[in-house]
């Protein structure tokens, strides 16, 4: 691959100048050093204990269970300790959410490690509406009730949920900053490595390409100077690329599914392509902004398989399906194929 | 006030850089280019002719009612067109929404202008938890009704809800970006000049000093450049301040409240001052990121009047008492004040 691909010269009347290489891979001491000089979230522990159970319960009690890993939600970086501001990446977590509910119903166990407050498995229906909550709500006889009109639907959501939890098979897992999510990756993913092939990464989450680190981080909200000009600058550097050694070493015999997601239709295949490439590992799932709850495309490495793409018709987005109901069952079938080899 | 009571140098090696002055009052033509040179949101018309009415309906309804604009949440830059990355300005809309609430149960009509998916009075009991919405339901006899765990104290709050939406005093007017919240506020504005100093401003939402303007913004994805450095540098403009704009024209009558957040205690009075001084509004209420729910300060233009502090005892924060039911009589009584003086 070329580093040449990208022609665009720099601009510096450019109001982002991103001024870093597509894919700079992490050197050992690149990750080593990110997490020697960052500071774990407090609740690390907390999150090593209760991940560990999940996944211990489920390979011991499970026969044999899946287990995925879905990352949800856009990632944020602070940019004051005391945070008052902070950059963030879109997403609502409506990807990582739906699939994570196709997953549950195709016999995994599901960690969902999602950005705080973003949207949830099943709740998801009922939260981030234009509707508030308790207009699903109604008086009936002096007592209040849900509204007949919801009651039925919201029932079969109900039921679901609660399967779910009663056979511990959903593990919420929440962060916020790109810090957190990061240490909570590795985390996981070396103890996701207990259960080797059967382990599936889908790793749907918004993560920032950018942080500010530890030291930088300035204690109190930033004062303005008395200056001419009246800009802001904020001055970021780029986050290691964590994928690589995902593959590598903390979790080699699992199978790691990434999202690709761009505005640019004409360069959606090749950066997809590039991530594999560079990263080595097994599918790239490419999406516009655009029109992402209606079509993605699987990107492998296999030169003989050709990039597939995944639509719903008119009339399924007019019925409100969900395009994760073609995503989940493509991707377990490529992790079937996986695990055969694998075992 | 002097421009040298900010000391402290310029720093090239701090990561933001905010070289601006405290308070750049905004010349006419500064705010005048603003909203030529951005575009206006393309609901800017409904949202016109749903506040009017809603204006125009307590003002002949309501027999003068008070309406008070509060506004919630913090406010994103997009840094590219197709929106992916942002800047945002912490605010879960806490303040704005449990204030709307207390507003509400003083008699007022209530325009909650607030970014999309912050919380909203009386949902945000229920929303924005670590349990799920669900979690909150049961099955009785085959059917799914509210656990009877929190049906009572969900009932009061429905009631009160309910109420509100009956008689049509709360005003729902999402925002995302610092954009759409300044387009808003300068329509919304106007209109309240409708109600003279029957109108109250509570302008608790977290704006952002600094946008991208419209002319530099990318349409898509930025794409990384081959250079050394791996650095993402953000440029941004300071947003003008349109606070003294709304007390000079926009609604001269009206009686105008805004917060100052910091996280130094020690020069949170100060820069309340400074508002005041360069605004020339009425009252500043002065809180800290830490301590927020339990202590705000009143800093008014009156010399004679020191800052008086609103605090919540330990037995107070520890029953749950919402720092909103000291601080909204309080606004009050400074509001009947300014409205006998202005009739």
């Amino acid at each position: 691959m070329s580093k040449n691909l990208h022609t665009s010269a720099p601009d510096t009347d450019t109001a982002i100048d991103r001024n870093v290489p597509e894919f700079p891979v992490a050197q050992d001491s690149d990750e080593q050093n990110y997490f020697k000089t960052n500071q774990p979230p407090s609740y690390l522990d907390q999150l090593h204990k209760s991940t560990k159970e999940f996944i211990q319960f489920h390979k011991d009690q499970g026969k044999g269970r899946k287990v995925v890993l879905v990352t949800s939600g856009g990632t944020t970086v602070p940019l004051e300790n005391n945070t008052v501001r902070f950059i963030d990446n879109f997403s609502a977590g409506t990807r990582g959410a739906t699939s994570a509910e196709y997953f549950l119903e195709n016999g995994y166990a599901v960690i969902f490690l999602h950005r705080e407050f973003s949207l949830l498995p099943y709740s998801r229906h009922y939260s981030h509406t234009t509707n508030c909550f308790l207009d699903y709500m109604t008086e009936i006889n002096g007592e209040l009730r849900i509204d007949p009109k919801y009651s039925e639907t919201m029932h079969k959501v109900y039921k679901k949920y609660n399967d779910a939890r009663d056979q511990n098979l959903l593990l919420l897992l929440p962060f916020t900053t790109v810090n957190q999510y990061l240490f909570s990756l590795r985390e996981i993913s070396k103890l996701l490595n207990l259960v080797g092939g059967r382990a599936l990464f889908y790793l749907a989450a918004a993560v920032s390409d950018f942080f500010l680190p530890h030291s930088k981080l300035p204690e109190h909200k930033i004062q303005a100077q008395d200056h001419n000009g009246g800009k802001l600058v904020v001055n970021l550097d780029p986050v290691p690329k964590f994928l690589r050694r995902l593959v590598d070493s903390w979790a080699p015999g699992s199978l790691i599914t990434s999202f690709k997601l761009e505005t640019d239709k004409s360069i959606l295949i090749k950066k997809s392509n590039q991530a594999l490439d560079r990263y080595n590992h097994q599918l790239v799932i490419g999406n516009l902004l655009q029109t992402r709850k209606k079509e993605v495309v699987f990107v492998t490495k296999d030169p003989k398989i050709e990039p597939e793409w995944f639509r719903l018709s008119d009339e399924e987005v007019e019925k409100g399906v969900d395009i994760e109901s073609l995503i989940i069952p493509a991707v377990i079938k490529v992790h079937e194929d996986w695990i055969k080899n694998h075992e």
